[in-house]
């Protein structure tokens, strides 16, 4: 059932969680060390991003009126309580999901593409490239694009692009170009092709051909999809709108749970449940078996591409060189993860666990059995910890208030369920061998003075 | 932009067309010609929908509070200008679209899904058997079932089952049984595949074959996705939504537009629009040209299904004999159209018009693109119509206030779209030859005194 909303649940102010976290928050770096600034920015993004990126002062930061009123077209998006879900868990625990499904592009990656195409129309950016694996990301570019009259590229990983999956079918009615990557069209594109020219790609590398492609156009700017501190600010609206309907509900979230790929959607729930004083709840954060950053990755400047060309994040990475195998391109199976949410990892200010995709799927279609809606498979692992949760207060005879975020509509991905559900899908195990080679080859920083 | 809406804008009661027509509504009779009481559709349909299909007194029917509480999950609806498209089109005109495509099937089919699982669980029914065409209507009817826990058959057009598109994978996540149609588990489906052993099957077809299993089941009840009287009742709060919602936005329906398949998405927005006295918008259907029941078919009784089971509907029809080219079995390609929707046609109360698929898809495409949702291509058909009238209005310098319904989103459909982008999707004609025949096999039908 629906948790009662009113317009005014959708706030006025992004919740800037890097000010509370005073010398933990982190620092991006260049690769000789020096910590970067605005104006280093600057190509990358426009300038109030880079700003936002950087800010460490302000705590909230005004959303425009103008862009809030467009997301007054799906804001807020719904809290439900997962009534059927509970009866199926026979759990005393209240479960509660943020649905953020609902938004023209079909997910929560619609909240900072609107945005950060905002900004870029305000400052006369004509074109925006980005990088998406699986689509979803490229989707929401490409409809904000749309709005704001700007031109979209999109790079997609090879083996997304070749697949038929439904997202480039969905970047291309759209009306933006989609390129599949690695292609011969950037100098990173060919060194890729170079160092194997059966490449079938990957997010990391397509981020590395949207990111040449942007900096050769004085007219371009690259847009970033999660992992960056300016996307997980945008991602509070998720959080910040979470809180004030529970309120309504008369519930307190006393265990909040997302899964962590980059870290936006977990971020974005997450961090307003953090803020201020008072007692806090048990944040769990979710990651898959193949992709553990935060598990089995090292906290470390590392790049967020695959040719080692953007600013440097600390943040826990499994190495840039790392390929989730199977083609498996989504962004839950990123090499790394938002710096942060690493340093509340760090601080043990949250947790942190793994499942495999199996459990995952199975756990993620008994939810939709019961609430009716097919959760991304993102989403699926933190259902699989809802699970867990929920079955741990049966045990100790706990009523407690469970949160997470439905990330996105698991409609796109439809394909990959029905393959699990006729038994075709193989389970997930994690790739020991890459990562420890990806991880001998982290580049060695020495970070300046100035910097965390 | 998002017209204001509020909880209350969701209705207490639905709209029942049928007292306001007077001695012009329909009948449905037997093949005999005898009119049917509720009593002859027990074995069709729960008690409480049969009393519904047949009501001719009472015009508002109370939505019970429970049944209520579910369509709060996702309703009202938003109801959206579309100035993007409009400034698109460059028009005076005011467009305004009601968007269903946010219900958690991801269309319309649900107001009616979750009504009807509603009474048959109430009455202890418990297995439902329906028929779908691309899966849309399965797929609401899965949710529903689940909602209620009643066992849920689906018996899907073969070419749809088999082309691997969303639908069936959908239905088959959700755990609902899909049964490709014809098929030799019904005497229905063993008739039809003697006749055509390769069979691929329509969604006039499928309805033969889950009429005949629900018939053989005390337990069970079949469930119809469109053209009855009780489901476009149903479909009512689309309308009485959004008129409350056009009063907030202070704009007057003129012109309303629809697509009508089997006329349910179209009776659902418009009939509120024409009930009381006072001046009256224009209305008109929009129709496939591949299908166009109510440009190119004859009033006549004929039947719902392929083997003349179901009652007899007095409607606009093209023959129950008539097969959708190219296995285009989705519900706007249907043989025969709402008697209720008929009888307005009839009486000159609405418009109807055709259009080919390449048009409506570039104008849904346009749309896409300004407005960021990918329509159905149901209402694509719709949104053409808009497109005149919006041009109609620039050439006439006049301004006036369009409202459609986009009854679906188009995202399980991607693929249709992406042929037409890349140009490999031939478009449809209307196919002369075999609605001919068609017609020359409908029944002869004496209807017997007491009948419409």
């Amino acid at each position: 059932m629906r948790v009662q909303d009113h317009a005014k649940d959708l706030p006025s102010k992004w919740y800037n969680i890097a000010p509370d976290m005073g010398p933990a928050a982190p620092t991006m770096v260049s690769p000789s060390g020096y910590p970067l600034g605005p104006h280093d920015l600057r190509p990358l993004a426009s300038w109030e991003i880079a700003k936002q990126e950087l800010e460490r002062e302000q705590r909230e930061i005004e959303i425009p009126d103008d862009l809030r009123q467009h997301y007054a077209d799906w804001r807020p998006t719904p809290l439900f309580r997962a009534e059927g879900f509970e009866r199926h868990l026979d759990t005393p625990a209240r479960i509660f999901y943020k649905y953020e499904g609902g938004s023209p592009s079909g997910g929560h990656e619609f909240n900072t593409a609107l945005a950060q195409a905002y900004y870029a129309s305000k400052e006369g950016v004509k074109r925006i490239v980005t990088a998406t694996g699986l689509g979803e990301w490229g989707a929401a570019m490409a409809i904000a694009c749309n709005r704001f009259g700007i031109d979209c590229k999109v790079y997609m990983a090879r083996s997304c692009y070749e697949g038929g999956g439904f997202g480039r079918r969905m970047i291309e009615v759209l009306g933006a170009e989609v390129v599949p990557s690695p292609s011969e069209g950037t100098a990173a594109g060919r060194k890729l092709r170079d160092q194997n020219a059966d490449s079938q790609g990957s997010l990391t590398m397509a981020i590395s051909e949207a990111f040449t492609d942007a900096m050769g156009d004085d007219d371009a700017k690259f847009a970033w999809g999660t992992v960056m501190n300016h996307v997980l600010l945008h991602q509070s609206v998720i959080g910040l709108e979470a809180k004030r309907q529970l309120r309504r509900a008369k519930a307190k979230a006393e265990i909040v749970i997302g899964a962590a790929g980059g870290g936006c959607a977990f971020g974005g729930l997450v961090f307003p449940f953090l803020q201020g004083r008072g007692s806090k709840p048990r944040v769990i954060a979710v990651e898959p078996v193949a992709a553990p950053c935060l598990t089995k990755g090292r906290l470390a400047y590392d790049f967020v591409d695959a040719e080692g060309l953007t600013p440097m994040l600390k943040m826990y990475t499994l190495g840039r060189g790392f390929v989730p195998p199977g083609g498996q391109a989504g962004g839950i199976r990123f090499h790394g993860l938002s710096p942060l949410v690493s340093a509340l990892y760090r601080d043990k200010r949250i947790e942190a666990r793994t499942y495999a995709q199996h459990e995952a799927f199975q756990a993620a279609i008994d939810f939709a059995r019961c609430e009716g809606y097919i959760p991304s498979p993102e989403s699926a692992y933190a259902i699989k910890a809802v699970v867990d949760e929920a079955n741990a207060c049966r045990e100790r005879g706990e009523g407690k208030d469970i949160l997470f975020v439905l990330n996105a509509s698991g409609n796109l991905e439809l394909d990959t369920y029905a393959e699990f559900v006729n038994g075709n899908l193989e389970d997930e195990t994690f790739p020991e061998a890459m990562v420890d080679a990806a991880l001998d080859q982290l580049p060695d920083v020495q970070v300046q003075p100035g910097s965390a």
